[in-house]
């Protein structure tokens, strides 16, 4: 399976293809996609079994409950990626669109258009619902891909991939628009992360190791997605049951979602009485709290399941039914926490004040700040994006859930009429 | 004058103070820029003092003429870099700004704003102006920046600094905003580019040495700017004399600039014509042309200072009285060329043809791309953007001239009434 591949080929490949998907019309696009629809939903079984193969040999190397949860593809994750592929086919082409045009003090014709990115690779852990989202979201804006899954999905990536080869070869469209790097040799990963020439952007989607991983050493552009430590601050004179309600929800909605909340920030005038209603509430669900010293004498008598908060607590992304809380003076108290602390993905303010409302939205550094809501509702479809290739805890090209425009980029073109400089 | 340095000691003195001038409104900013002005003015003859000590230095060992004249910092240049910052001060702050606002589904009330990138490093040659460029364009959009420049403008930059702290003083705002690397030791710009905790975005200005340096050895992100491998094609029914004003004006208006044109792609329809004409035109200004081996027999007798193109001048992005000319047989032919040669900066096109002024727009993935007019405009000041940080040649984040809006990113605000996810 591990036979020689030569990364910058694929690139080159990746290249050629990308100058003739970013001219192709909205229409040619959409039937690409289709043709890649159809071929999946016909190659279901096989993939399936593919999947299966994968399954059986993940089993018996050990792996984990959660991460075999995340590996499988069954019918029903198999039936809700081909609806995802086909909400990306639903969507408005954002290509050719302008982001403004005017006419400078030379009467030169200026106008800014959005075109595709080029090439974008993906490097993805165990889910293979990521190779067709991610291939969909980058056809779908004329942009070639090159896709570096993980090698416990190898199977079932190679299955999907030979479907859509089979879908690309009717077309007049090259093989290159859409490549996996079908190997497990983990070396190919530097490769692509070097390949400056020929990849014009990476994103990593997976765990906080794979992300930091391509953040450290790639020379190619990359979008940083996904990491999460995020906080609500209640204030002083919030809802108690109001409060309890929202935490609950950004907790165990799905923790191990990034946008689950992971430390909760009390003031301390509201602490006496929302901390043991909070932890109550929490305890029935089976969330461990860590409670910093200040809120532990307010859980009396101790409780199992509530430990003394370390500096550590305050740092991890817990992705578990696991919460952090800590009492604080201060909003201002509160922001410089989350200031300290927080990977600049989601925060929220609980608060009827007007005032704080507005210092929390501008102070707090963060791709989206929430007043009085969930920070659950962080999420490209959610926000009306209509789908999300990540979320992006930077702040350069794009910040939080990233929809098609992400993907693509801008040209200036400028009509003249026999213009030189003087 | 290399006590020892601690870039995250910088680092963290600009991340604090970032937070302070993220929430200035436009008048504070407007009013730092003013001291800061009027300190630089009061402190004139420090400044250009320190210059003639950094000139007489770099004389002592020997720097070019060409660099000499980068480094010197004369009464109409100080005056020029004054009146730009004055520019700066007119310029709208686009920080506030909202790039749409919405109601999703669940009825949250979601707004996407303009907030400054936060800490910006800026590493950049002998030009002292940059010091006070970027500065100016750094704190109009909120950001604290951190300046490393050249070592040869090393006691100008001191000087210039001393001014600005001084400016600094007199305010509430933390001397953090603006600081200056004060060492020669270029291991700090490595501490600098892995400053990821503290420093959101990494400029580099300068020669394409620098920039490679910076984008090969990275952590933070980077805008990659400047490089300039441009390129005009002439298509086969031009007329002769435009194109042969729109090449002279491209390439000798000012030579050293990135927007220069570097190689001409000549339709062999029209070479026999523009060829010679084009040779004596630009030999008459003491430009040296390279031809490719088609073009060189339409010069006949052979003539000094025309001789036959090698691949290194495809490659070569001259920044000098230069020219390499290459005969092609169609305008696939010349997309070809750029497509393979191009840094992406700036193309044209001079043509009649309505069908070809929309190929080439739509096909050449250059951040520039002009129909019958000179490369020599793309320019931030000339695109009507009031200023420039520096043209990208990347498409992630900014592409081409970079204006204030460059320097800032987006935040999501998410105002809810006790909303939780279902």
């Amino acid at each position: 399976m591990n036979q020689y591949i030569d990364i910058n080929e694929l690139g080159r490949n990746a290249k050629s293809a990308s100058r003739k998907l970013s001219i192709l019309s909205e229409t040619e696009k959409n039937a690409l996609l289709s043709a890649i629809h159809n071929a999946l939903l016909e190659n279901k079984h096989k993939i399936l079994e593919a999947n299966e193969r994968d399954l059986d040999r993940a089993k018996s190397i050990g792996l984990s409950a959660a991460l075999l949860e995340r590996l499988e593809l069954n019918t029903l994750k198999f039936n809700d990626m081909l609806s995802g592929l086909k909400q990306v086919i639903e969507l408005k082409d954002p290509i050719g669109a302008s982001d403004g045009s005017w006419i400078n003090t030379d009467g030169l014709e200026i106008s800014s258009k959005r075109v595709p990115l080029g090439v974008i690779g993906i490097i993805y852990e165990s889910r293979p619902n990521v190779t067709i989202d991610a291939t969909a979201l980058c056809l779908k804006t004329g942009n070639a891909v090159i896709l570096k899954g993980g090698s416990d999905a190898l199977e079932t990536n190679m299955a999907m991939m030979k479907a859509i080869r089979s879908a690309i070869s009717f077309t007049n469209i090259p093989e290159g628009c859409v490549q996996l790097v079908e190997s497990t040799d983990r070396a190919l990963v530097k490769d692509l992360l070097e390949a400056t020439e020929y990849i014009d952007c990476i994103i990593p989607r997976g765990g906080a190791g794979l992300i930091q991983f391509v953040v450290h050493n790639s020379k190619v552009p990359v979008i940083e997605t996904g990491a999460g430590n995020c906080h609500i601050y209640v204030d002083a004179e919030y809802s108690v049951e109001s409060a309890i309600d929202i935490i609950e929800n950004a907790k165990i909605q799905r923790p191990g979602a990034c946008n689950a909340v992971e430390t909760v920030l009390i003031h301390k005038q509201i602490a006496p009485k929302l901390v043991p209603a909070l932890v109550q509430r929490l305890r029935n669900q089976k969330v461990t709290l860590a409670l910093c010293k200040e809120a532990m004498p307010l859980i009396d008598p101790p409780q199992s399941g509530v430990h003394l908060a370390t500096e550590r607590d305050w740092c991890t992304e817990y992705l578990d039914y696991k919460l952090a809380v800590k009492l604080v003076d201060s909003m201002d108290a509160a922001i410089s926490h989350i200031d300290t602390y927080s990977t600049g993905h989601s925060e929220s303010i609980l608060t009827h004040s007007y005032e704080n409302s507005r210092r929390f939205t501008h102070e707090v550094d963060s791709a989206a700040v929430y007043v009085n809501a969930s920070t659950r509702f962080t999420d490209g479809y959610v926000f009306g994006f209509g789908a999300e290739i990540g979320i992006s805890t930077q702040k350069l090209h794009a910040r939080g859930p990233m929809g098609l425009h992400a993907l693509t980029t801008t040209k200036f073109i400028i009509l003249g009429k026999n213009h030189t400089r003087q």
